[in-house]
């Protein structure tokens, strides 16, 4: 086990050190319970291996991760009786993570009824010039 | 091509129906500026076939999806040497789903100075009695 393994509470979750309210597990993937929770069903999906974020995760676990979404998602949705769903997936703490181990967030979602203004925003169009600018500012790194 | 992909503007961007800013594409997916960006950079990840949402996506596009929003986010926090990215997508209009087309929203982060609010809420210790019902309840459905 790594150091940063060994400090990572995830990983801890992964390795039985610290409990958990497991929803789903399979091969490569966990799914449990967040413990701060948003709504209730407000569920995390990780893969085993320690990876931090996005730039960081194998293919083969990004594959596995979203799958586990799909499946443990599409209970969450039954469970509620919930019409909406929203995915969040957080990288770097200048976007909000906080836990430095890939997790997804699977949050229920009631409409106007539930009240979590987040997620969404004001729809307002951009200027088409600078959309293809920064466009080709994206592809120059690809 | 059936009715739902007549009317459906991702799928006439994939069928160039309708333009786009593009900015990645490969067999099974095209990634594409948001024309209404939240910030610059603020780009779009869509299976080239029609599915409405993560219930519906068959597991070879969803995998693929996030293959390339790996890819394209890689470029986008280069390219606007962005520190964060929030990886975002809404299943269900009670969600803030607006097109009916599975998409993954790639939102760059700065930070505190970017003043995006939205995708993180203050972190409150939710009941464990209630967590564990709730989780019980996603369990019976899996």
């Amino acid at each position: 086990m790594s150091d940063v393994e060994k400090t990572c509470i995830f990983c801890e979750i992964v390795s039985r050190k610290i409990p958990c309210v497991k929803i789903y597990e399979d091969e490569r993937t966990i799914a449990f319970a967040d413990i701060n929770p948003l709504v209730g069903g407000h569920s995390l999906v990780i893969p085993k291996t320690h990876a931090v974020n996005l730039m960081d995760i194998t293919p083969g676990d990004l594959a596995a991760v979203h799958q586990s979404c799909q499946r443990v998602g599409a209970a969450i949705m039954k469970a509620f009786k919930a019409p909406g769903l929203a995915v969040l997936q957080l990288n770097g703490s200048a976007a909000g993570q906080t836990v430095m181990h890939y997790h997804v967030h699977l949050i229920p979602r009631l409409g106007a009824k539930d009240k979590i203004g987040a997620f969404t925003w004001p729809v307002r169009a951009g200027n088409p010039k600078i959309i293809e600018k920064n466009a080709l500012k994206i592809i120059s790194m690809l």
